[in-house]
C-alpha cells in the first residue's frame, strides 16, 4: 500500500515516445542520440536498446561514467570541465567519448592534457544564448579551436558543430516550434557549408524535445540529441510538442487533509517530490502540476479540469479542487499528480514504480 | 581538488546559529525543538546535544525513522497520514513520538488502530493558509477531536496546539517578522487561554526561523521549533531574519565558460545542485544565489555585488557579473554561490563538505 509519494511510470507510453523519435529518427535519415538526464535510469536505457539504439548523451561526467557500465558511446553534453580532465581520461580510455568545447582556452588547455581519443564537437549558440560561441561574431575563435584541433588529430577527432535550441521552451504553438526550429538549423547548415570544404566529415548536431517532436525537415542534420520525450510534462503539451495523454510519469501522492472551505486538499508531496518547476496557462494560472483520473489497473487517465496544484512547501502540496464534489476527498485517498517538468521531477524522486506490475526501478545515481 | 558542485558547511557558522537559538530559547524559558528538515544529517544532529536539546522535528515519517536510532523525542509536524498507520504505530513503540492531527476525521480514524502511546497536537492555522483548524470557524471540530482524546487517553495523549505561521516569509523587515509573531502568537494563546482550564497541561508549540530569529517576547509560548537558522541563506537575509554572514552552507562550482561579450559565466552548478528557489530583490532582480568571495582556507566571505545566478538548467547555472574584471575569470576556476533556500540546496546536493577540513557529512536520506 502507497504510503508516501511515488513516481509511477507507464512503460507503454515510454516505449510509445520512443518509437515515435526513432521513427522520425529513421524517417529523415539521421541520428537518435537521446540524453539520458531525463530518466538517469540503466533500466530505462535498454529500453532504446530494443528500438536499435546504441548512442546516447548525458550532462555530466559522472553519469557518463554510471551509464559507461553498459553504453560505450557516450556524448556529454555539457561545456568541457577542465578540472575534470582525469575522468574524461579514464571515460576516453574505455569508451567512445565525445565532449562539447566553447572556448580556445580549453581547448588549448584540453590539446595538453587528454591521454586517449576524444571526439570534439564545438558547441554553437544557435539563438538560447546559455552557451556556445556565435557563428559570425566569434568566427575568428572558432578558427583557432580548428586550429588546435588540426594540430592534434591523434587526440582530438573533431566532430562537427553542436548545439541546443532551449528556447524552443518559450514556445506556446507547434507553428512557433517550427520557426525556432527552422532559425536555429538555418544557421547550423550555414555554418556546415562554410567548413565542409575542409572538414568533409564534420556533422550538426542538434535537438530539443519540442523541435524533434514537432519538425519534419532535417535535411542537412546528422544527429539529434532530444531527452524529455521519452516522458514528457505538462510543460511540453503547453509548448505543443506533445499531448497531456503521452506524459509517462506522474506522482501519486496520500491527502492528508482536506479544506472544504478554502476549496483545498493537503497532499504528502512537495517541492522535494514533484520540483519547484511551474508553468502559467494562457488564462493566467500559474500552477505545480496538475491531477488526472484514477484508473483500477493503476494506472492514470485524463487530467481533471480545475484541479492543480497551487503551491508546494518542502513536503506539502496544496492542491486547489472545485468546491462542489470536495467532500468525495478524505485524508488517506491517493491522488495522481501530472508533473510540470519530469526530468526534475524524476530527479527529485530517484525511483521510479511501473505502473504495470508494481515493480520498481531505481535511478544510478542523484545530484549528478 | 574540486571537479564537480560541492556544498560547503562552515561548522562554526552552524554552530554559533545553534548556539544563538539556544541562549534565545533559554532566555525565554521555553523548549527549542530544531526541525531536523533542514539538514537531515545525523553528525549534524549530533551538534545540537552539545548544547542540551534531547529533542527535536521532522517533516515525514521516513525521517523519523532514520533519526530514531539516536533521537528518542520527535514531533512529525506534517498532518499525520492515515496511511502510514504502520509507521507509525512501529516507532511509537520505540520513541515518545508526537504527531499532528488537523481534522475529526484523521483523529478518529487514530483512535481505533493507534496500538501505542502518541502525543497528539492539533494543527492550528494561525494565519498561513496552508494546513491547520482556524479558531473560531473551526471551533466545533476542534471539541470534537479534543473529545475523541478525552475518550482514548491511553494512545493518544493530547500535547496542546501547534502552528507554524509561514507567512513570515512574505516579510521584508524585522518590524514586519515581530508583527507576523505578534498576531500568530496572539491567535494560540488565546486558544490556551479558552481550554487551559479543562486541559492544564496543554503546551503551546510555534516556530519558524524568520519569527523565532527576531522576535524576543515568547510569553505564554511553550516549545520553538525552527529549522532553517542552522543554515539561514539568502532568502533569510532579505525577510530580515539574519546577515547574510551568518549563512552556513554554500555551493562550490567549476567554470566552464566565460561569455565577456554577454558579462555572463558558465558554471557546473545546476537546478540538481542549487534547486530553483529564487527571491526577488527590492531593485526588481530575480535570481537563484549570489557570488561570495573566497578565502585561501577554503572558506568563503563576504557576496560580491551585482554577480548573481541569472538562470538555471538541470546541470548549468548562468552567472551574471559586471563587464569590468570578467578577464579575470577562466574555465577550471571555482566559485562559490550563496543559495537562496538552504534546505532545498541541502536536499538536492545530499551531502556537505567541511570547510574546515574537507571532510564530508552524508544526509541520511533523500526525497523523504
Amino acid at each position: 500500500m502507497l504510503t508516501q509519494p511515488v513516481l509511477l511510470l507507464d512503460e507503454k507510453k515510454c516505449r510509445q515516445n520512443i518509437e515515435n523519435m526513432v521513427g522520425k529518427a529513421h524517417n529523415a535519415n539521421i541520428r537518435l542520440r537521446p540524453h539520458f538526464k531525463t530518466h538517469q535510469s540503466l533500466e530505462i536505457g535498454r529500453w532504446y536498446r530494443d528500438y536499435g539504439i546504441e548512442q546516447m548523451t548525458v550532462s555530466s561526467l559522472a553519469m557518463a561514467h554510471r551509464f559507461s557500465a553498459e553504453w560505450k558511446d557516450i556524448t556529454v553534453a555539457f561545456p568541457a570541465n577542465i578540472l575534470a580532465i582525469d575522468q574524461i581520461n579514464e571515460l576516453a580510455a574505455r569508451i567512445d567519448l565525445g565532449i562539447v568545447v566553447s572556448s580556445a582556452y580549453t581547448a588549448n588547455f584540453m590539446q595538453r592534457v587528454l591521454t586517449h581519443r576524444v571526439g570534439i564537437w564545438i558547441k554553437i549558440d544557435s539563438g538560447y544564448g546559455r552557451t556556445g560561441l556565435v557563428p559570425g561574431a566569434d568566427a575568428a575563435e572558432i578558427d583557432v579551436i580548428l586550429g588546435l584541433l588540426d594540430a592534434t588529430t591523434q587526440r582530438m577527432e573533431f566532430r562537427g558543430f553542436l548545439s541546443h535550441a532551449g528556447h524552443s521552451y518559450n514556445c506556446r504553438s507547434r507553428e512557433e516550434i517550427i520557426a525556432v526550429h527552422h532559425l536555429t538549423t538555418h544557421l547550423m547548415k550555414e555554418l556546415k557549408g562554410q567548413y565542409l570544404v575542409h572538414y568533409p566529415q564534420l556533422q550538426l548536431s542538434v535537438g530539443d524535445t519540442p523541435t524533434c517532436s514537432v519538425a519534419e525537415d532535417f535535411r542537412d542534420i546528422d544527429e539529434i540529441r532530444p531527452g524529455n520525450f521519452i516522458f514528457y510534462d505538462l510543460m511540453q503539451a503547453q509548448i505543443g510538442s506533445s499531448y497531456a495523454s503521452q506524459i509517462a510519469v506522474a506522482l501519486r501522492c496520500p491527502v492528508v487533509a482536506v479544506h472544504p472551505r478554502r476549496s483545498e486538499i493537503v497532499i504528502h508531496g512537495g517541492a522535494v517530490h514533484l520540483a519547484r518547476d511551474f508553468i502559467t496557462t494562457p488564462a493566467g494560472l500559474t500552477h505545480y502540476g496538475r491531477l488526472a483520473t484514477q484508473n483500477d489497473d493503476g494506472s492514470w487517465g485524463e487530467l481533471i479540469e480545475e484541479c492543480y496544484v497551487k503551491s508546494l512547501s518542502q513536503e506539502h502540496g496544496i492542491l486547489s479542487v472545485p468546491a462542489e464534489g470536495i467532500e468525495l476527498y478524505k485524508p488517506g485517498h491517493v491522488i495522481t499528480i501530472l508533473p510540470v517538468h519530469s526530468c526534475h521531477t524524476a530527479q527529485a524522486m530517484g525511483s521510479y514504480t511501473l505502473v504495470e506490475n508494481g515493480r520498481h526501478l531505481d535511478r544510478i545515481g542523484m545530484g549528478s
